[in-house]
């Protein structure tokens, strides 16, 4: 079943924009980095922000093993969302004012990413943050204390929906003819030039992957 | 007391990270947008990225009256986060990669804001999204209706922390001779040309406020 529809996950609030299928979960997931986290401690959710990659059927996100965001997400169900903008949408009204915008909304608990599988995560998480990253740092391999400073947790893409918001502004039909400007504003991440650690003790280019970043789009 | 630190939104992982003066917690807050919002639903956290504009000692968001998530927020303690990337921090080793951010989390149980309060307070988002918008909106007041049909809450500053990441890479000492490019990759958002609705029934140039579009900066 390529579905990921639950009743918790279900976009009830103008079902019109969910999606369930994974193509539409899995190309969002991809194009964004970072993640919002929520966790429930002492009866109370704490969201945090933090990096992750998808990694087939999987969410990898990683910290700290001393932090306690990530201790306990281990022993309980999270939530963990992505957001990516895409623009402002200027209605001719207040009320019509929205955001273009692409989400996920991933629900589950998270396993722990263990032994050999854990090292291939880590590795994974910094190539979907930079590809070609991790052929770079060849000359520099993660330690075993590194490794085990880390945790690594994973969360099954069991659970979740999309949401998406695209096009201009749909107004009230008799506010069409209002003097207003209406449309939208695009808005999206810039990747700016590179600046080189002035402590590197040689002289190397940025590498084209730096360079020329930019993240997969569908 | 200008201080919004509690035990609960202390900054224990890199406490060195953490700020707790309103002047930072505020900057960060204005020249965001968009929040995650955490809420707890049968036990388990949910987080939906929504609009969000501080209004002085509150961050004020609103949302359809028929939003279960607005629903819950209003009789629970919530955890709102505003984060914003700087930039990818790309270290000698994987380890050592890291996110420029600032990120602000707040705590605390929303408060329902009702009356001419309201009217003021969804004047103040549209505002703080665009200024200048509310009185380009000024041929078209909201409605009764509309009003009636929004939720708007406001969550207090009171319990509140910042958390800040600058620089570049901090590597080991035996690193530093490596044969790696080291350094930070700039992100930050750009806000693209205004796409005109094809609506439009009359001709009009798309407005100062929006064509040349910032978010303030501290």
């Amino acid at each position: 079943m390529s579905s990921t529809q639950s009743d918790r996950t279900e976009v009830r609030r103008l079902p019109d924009r969910g999606h369930y299928d994974r193509p539409t979960i899995d190309a969002i997931l991809d194009e964004g980095f970072l993640c919002h986290l929520a966790t429930v401690e002492n009866g109370a959710p704490v969201v945090i922000p933090t990096l992750y990659a998808r990694d087939g059927d999987h969410v990898l996100f990683h910290g700290s093993a001393a932090a306690r965001s990530l201790r306990s997400a281990r022993n309980q169900d999270v939530c963990l969302t992505v957001t990516l903008v895409d623009g402002f949408v200027l209605a001719r009204s207040g009320m019509h004012h929205s955001m273009n915008y692409r989400s996920v909304v991933v629900m589950g608990r998270p396993e722990l990413v263990e032994g050999d599988e854990k090292v291939r995560a880590l590795d994974h998480i910094v190539e979907r943050l930079v590809p070609g990253r991790v052929e770079q740092l060849a000359p520099r391999p993660m330690t075993d204390k590194e490794i085990r400073a880390t945790t690594v947790l994973r969360l099954p893409l069991a659970e979740a929906s999309a949401k998406v918001r695209q096009g201009g502004p749909v107004d009230d039909d008799e506010d069409y003819a209002l003097p207003i400007w209406a449309g939208v504003l695009p808005v999206s991440i810039d990747y700016g030039t590179p600046i080189t650690d002035p402590a590197m003790t040689m002289e190397m280019d940025v590498p084209a992957n730096i360079a020329d970043y930019r993240r997969p789009t569908a």
